[in-house]
């Protein structure tokens, strides 16, 4: 393909980028009390007040490493919205269960408590958040704090989850959920990053860890990706077992590419890309109306989540990533064939023309099912880190042109 | 409509429910542990064999029902499956969180507690299994264990939640959820049953308080039935104030019939049809695809759940006992008309003609979106509930025809 398809494409992802910043820019600030409204409609009336956590610290997040990475994007209002963002989440989100580290997963417009999850997800994007603002602000006490919240989610995963409050149930085994390690696998990544060697080192040995749990699930000799196995990498019975969640692998996929990358680990290269991105393109593209499943049974069993059958966002988001960075790393044609496959199906589907931003959820079929643009899950972090990691990986690509 | 057209309903319904009996009997039992799998494939298969509590308690309390009030179910095999699945949730469901009552949520095939809710619901159907096999087998342990575990749950209800283990939190405000005062209210109308007037005295302060509950839920001047409301029965803000949820407010529909009809309350009987079903079916009924709603926003927002467009099975069973209910309480020809409207959609789009019992899931446009016949939500109750009391009234009906 063309030096000039990769400008089309370019093109097009810089556009989408500025028309989804633009609306979180417009209708997502809460002025009274800090922080984001992330329940949107499709016009960015905000119908619901509800402030969730996981979607604050990824704003936060996102807007920083636009504002901190992109000329374009450095401008004072996405500094002052993200800067407020986190002084939102640090004044009400820690301290809501027990002990000090423990973060709520959803908070009135005014920051009191709604709910807390027994996972450690909420943790995680607040240390996202934090790490991502202080690099801009130059904050080393938030610094610390991320740093430190990361010492204790550490603990909770590896040592003891007691802290999480979830009771110890005789049936209830542990499982190596892919999410836990690719979470702290992108903690890792976040926090090493610019890093010297000392603090590369300190994360050395999580870094290889979070590697091999994901490595795991790689089950069926080689033929699937699986959401959860046992903590030895063995298949769990049942639903569970079975679950194939493509989207999630994808993003997988281009974690492991990026540790490839850096450890220049050409095997962990190419299982990234032949297991965690064909692998799940394979079993989960639809073959009849495009776009990919949500969840799968890998043995073609009717998945018991009702949503199965939908086509989200996000996965998209992911594949686009995913394929692009592979191709990025290894200029193989199949690759950039792929993400354009992707490309073409994403961009008919999700973009609202009328009125901006993406639509999050369709039906097998690819119509519209919910026609939000932010939710409880859907917030101002796929589409735009999405864009903007194809944006720089196609700048570079074209700065660097054979 | 003429008696022939009711005795056509009757033959259609006798013979639904022949045969999703013969289907449970012959998948669902587990001969080495007792209790039942539900997660039962379209053909009937096992796909899974963790065994849901909810489930495992209706599956008891049906078998038992219809053991005892049916001739042709009046058979030592189901009498002998409700005794093991009693068995194995005595064995299994309690004690598995803090103190003797709590109830486990799911457990291991050999009964191992794997999740536990911190709500009320796995008790309260291990309540409704209890004391209809105490009816059966005459336990009395049995029955004093139900009116005890009753006790318990009046109490964290009413009195203080702190034992289900949900932590207080400054921003979760308490709130009336439709499904708690129609839960207590089940148990009462089942504990009561054919009793003296000593039981029905012990729980008629609390029958009135479950009514007074449910009656909350009638909002917006009367045109509208909203799922949770505050404790003082005015309207919650955002989504959760603004949900609908069409099936649920036709049970509840039903149940107010029935005390309407026990307390000879005209007024209540009329509230109960114009308010609990004909609001939910002008709000819920989808006018271009047929079927109803599984959730609806009262504002015209877009829910966020995602499966809030898909047509479920037991919306329309509710809908076809509370209208036809409602039919034989007043016959009124328009609500006979409203129960053949259901009846034709429902009949037309959920049984499984070739491999029996009913599917659970459609799309919008009814489509079936998950063939499995059992899953985690879905067991052996509102299909045959349906069809018991469907039949029941027509027998009722017909043998009393003017």
């Amino acid at each position: 393909m063309s030096a000039v398809k990769l400008e089309e494409f370019r093109e097009r992802i810089r556009k989408e980028l500025d028309t989804t910043v633009d609306f979180w820019l417009q209708h997502s600030h809460d002025p009274l009390h800090g922080g984001f409204f992330t329940c949107l409609g499709r016009d960015g009336e905000v119908y619901d007040e509800l402030k969730y956590v996981w979607l604050q610290g990824r704003q936060v997040w996102m807007y920083c490493r636009l504002y901190r990475t992109m000329d374009r994007f450095h401008r004072p209002e996405i500094l002052e919205a993200a800067k407020a963002g986190g002084a939102f989440l640090r004044k009400f989100t820690r301290g809501a269960g027990s002990g000090q580290w423990k973060c709520a997963f959803s908070l009135t417009r005014d920051g009191k408590a709604v709910k807390i999850q027994r996972t450690i997800f909420s943790e995680c994007f607040y240390i996202l958040a934090m790490d991502e603002l202080s690099r801009v602000t130059g904050d080393k006490d938030m610094q610390l704090e991320a740093e430190q919240m990361m010492e204790q989610l550490i603990s909770w995963v590896r040592e003891d989850p007691a802290g999480l409050g979830r009771p110890q149930l005789p049936g209830d085994v542990p499982t190596n959920s892919m999410a836990v390690p690719m979470m702290l696998l992108c903690l890792v990544q976040q926090l090493t990053e610019g890093g010297g060697a000392e603090v590369v080192q300190k994360y050395t040995e999580l870094a290889s860890w979070c590697v091999q749990q994901i490595l795991q699930h790689i089950q069926r000799g080689g033929t699937a990706i699986l959401e959860n196995v046992s903590v030895d990498g063995a298949e769990l019975p049942g639903c569970q077992g079975r679950l194939q969640n493509p989207g999630h692998a994808l993003e997988a996929g281009w974690f492991l590419l990026q540790v490839s990358a850096q450890q220049k680990d050409e095997a962990l290269q190419r299982t990234a890309i032949d297991k965690f991105m064909e692998l799940p393109y394979q079993n989960g593209w639809d073959k009849e109306h495009g776009g990919l499943f949500y969840f799968l049974d890998v043995d073609g069993h009717c998945p018991t989540q009702l949503e199965w059958n939908m086509k989200l966002w996000w996965p998209h988001c992911e594949a686009l990533i995913a394929f692009l960075m592979a191709y990025s790393h290894t200029r193989e044609p199949a690759l950039l064939h792929r993400f354009s496959e992707v490309f073409e199906y994403t961009f008919k589907h999700f973009p609202d023309a009328q009125k901006g931003e993406w639509f999050g959820y369709l039906t097998q079929e690819g119509k519209v099912a919910l026609d939000f643009k932010g939710g409880p899950f859907k917030g101002f972090f796929h589409v735009p880190r999405c864009l903007y990691m194809c944006e720089r990986i196609l700048d570079d690509m074209l700065a660097n042109k054979d």
